[in-house]
């Protein structure tokens, strides 16, 4: 009867919590991942980059290649409020407590799981499974899965498809399965005038007029309605400033910080040249610099979404919603190569205090992965 | 024949630039006043406000009443590059040296040399004459003419007409004369928003969009084309600040401070009101805070103007071109009682390091000066 039990994340989840890696520590979290899967038949390679340690592990090496990508790094506890300590790894009340719980130690433990399920129940799945843990992904981004994606790429790695375990559900498990993110970039604009007396602004050039004129081009109207998959792209002035406290002073320089989130009908080269487009309107002396977080990305509902709907619909009677919201997440490296998508559990407290996932959601969540992996592989 | 002999400026001049009456430092320079006016019949009356000395000195009690206006205080002769010592009043090649040579204590010793001058030939004028030096022109202006004024009426000595000796001719003595200043006023906006996070604007209430909107509405367009006697008023932003330094945060708060000189179309209340329409317009929960140092002034063409220009006319045979420029002087608190103008030396080296005016332009203005007293009580 015991091989009839279902693998359970919980002790997993537990183990990974209890090791203490914030970016960019490893803090021994990989060691446990490599713990539990060298046992499975899993393949491992740790990808040190920098001062970030990765991994990759692969079983099978026939296709169809599916890949779950996560990361075992978390963001800090924070300096105070904890009810427990944040790397307890304690079980109360049916709620696994920590840091990691929900983003996303308590994901990739159930991935875990239900891989378990699905060899014990598929010794010979028809393709092949592998992992790509980052210990960069809460951190700069830079040392983790995009260096992690090239060597696979340069070791014929390079998966079929790939499923990130990201928190996405919303309420439920499994109501939410995002197939892209908007992409983010920063403008930082500093653009220069003539410093003079206020009194006399013909001897001088308001570089605060101008830029509130090139700045009013770039808000006056959005700049999309949303497309079929996303929402409006936003574009935010985060920053505005001049260091200026003399009230008859005409400054020499006005510095505007930009952040835009945008979505499939603009790149960060289209939007580049929409600043551009703005200063050179105002005839503005100007020096921009512009770095781009991510370009945006959507996998095109087709096979690969559709067989994780009918994954998610097996194992929770739900139908997913398909969401292209939220932040940037290294799916977007990903998209680069694969199909991706991002399905996980609710992040309701991801990045808080005293994070926490309940018990039956992540074993939920394993019976969820197990369901996918049948769905490709089985 | 001695006493066909004009009285000579530099002397008096020199004992004034030789007291080092930085402001709020009297210096002994209202000393130097009371020892050449007393002799001359003048009743002298000290009149220290706080940490300021001033000096009202009046010579007759019958109408019509002139007053000549002036200040002995200086700027700070700054920390370097000086040839000579700031307070060393040196004549050298025709030029006097010193702090203060220009603005205005070579003016006030050419007003005296001319006043000794027309009481000479005038032993018993048709009115009466006054001097109203301060010590805090150059400062907050606070302790200075503005108090002198409010002693002058509770004692009933305000004049029929008063001229501030400004070093205001532009290239050559006489070239123009003051009928008018405009005002000068500074608003401080901070605009409250929702801080939020970049990538969901909807949830927040970006201030600085706000800010830049009203902005817009306020410098889109000028204020005014001018006036009969002054340029156009100007409206300039000189400070913008958030002090925001994460791109992905929407702030809560952004603040613009901005300084308006402004022309007898608008007073410091109607453009008050402009900037909360402004705000208002825009939805802005915003804290405004203005400040005014002055509101706009002209004394109308007239009979008083007109004798200035004759005194010019004779005395130097230019045409004095009526002007409204510049930042503020005294003459905006003396505005408020009585018709003022302002007319003075080249004003070339005003506040400048070596400043200096030639021997025989202060000279020349001791000329001009008896003229207008010739032309008011001979």
């Amino acid at each position: 009867m015991a091989s009839n039990q279902p693998a359970d994340p919980i002790p997993i989840a537990q183990a990974l919590i209890r090791c203490p890696s914030v970016t960019p520590a490893e803090g021994g979290a990989l060691g446990v991942m490599e713990a539990v899967l060298r046992p499975l038949g899993f393949t491992c390679t740790r990808l040190p980059f920098a001062e970030v340690d990765n991994l990759f592990a692969r079983i099978g090496t026939e296709g169809p290649h599916f890949c779950y990508a996560g990361h075992t790094d978390v963001v800090p506890p924070g300096e105070t409020g904890w009810s427990d300590d944040p790397f307890s790894g304690l079980v109360r009340d049916g709620v696994l407590h920590g840091r990691g719980a929900c983003d996303m130690k308590g994901g990739i433990a159930a991935f875990v799981a239900g891989l378990a399920d699905f060899l014990r129940a598929n010794p010979n799945p028809k393709g092949s499974i592998s992992l790509l843990i980052t210990g960069d992904e809460e951190g700069p981004s830079i040392n983790g899965t995009a260096k992690v994606l090239e060597w696979m790429e340069a070791n014929g790695q390079i998966p079929d498809m790939a499923l990130v375990g990201e928190p996405t559900s919303q309420t439920m498990l499994g109501d939410t399965l995002k197939i892209g993110r908007r992409g983010s970039m920063t403008a930082r604009i500093a653009l220069h005038g003539i410093q003079g007396h206020s009194a006399y602004p013909q001897k001088a050039d308001n570089p605060i007029h101008r830029l509130v004129r090139v700045l009013h081009r770039l808000t006056a109207e959005p700049l999309d309605q949303g497309s079929q998959w996303f929402e409006p792209t936003t574009l935010q002035v985060t920053g505005f400033d001049v260091g200026n406290t003399a009230s008859n002073v005409i400054p020499a320089v006005a510095r505007a910080m930009v952040n835009i989130r945008f979505n499939d009908l603009h790149s960060s080269a289209s939007l580049t040249e929409r600043i551009q487009a703005a200063l050179a309107a105002e005839e503005a002396r100007a020096d921009l610099e512009v770095s781009c977080s991510g370009e945006s990305f959507l996998t095109e509902p087709g096979a690969f979404v559709d067989g994780l709907q009918n994954a998610i619909r097996r194992a929770t009677g739900r139908e997913a919603k398909l969401d292209t919201g939220g932040g940037t997440s290294d799916a977007r490296f990903i998209a680069r190569y694969c199909p991706v998508a991002e399905l996980g559990a609710v992040g309701a407290k991801l990045h808080m205090v005293d994070e926490s996932a309940p018990v039956a959601e992540l074993r939920d969540l394993a019976v969820l992965y197990r369901h996918v992996l049948e769905e490709f592989l089985g």
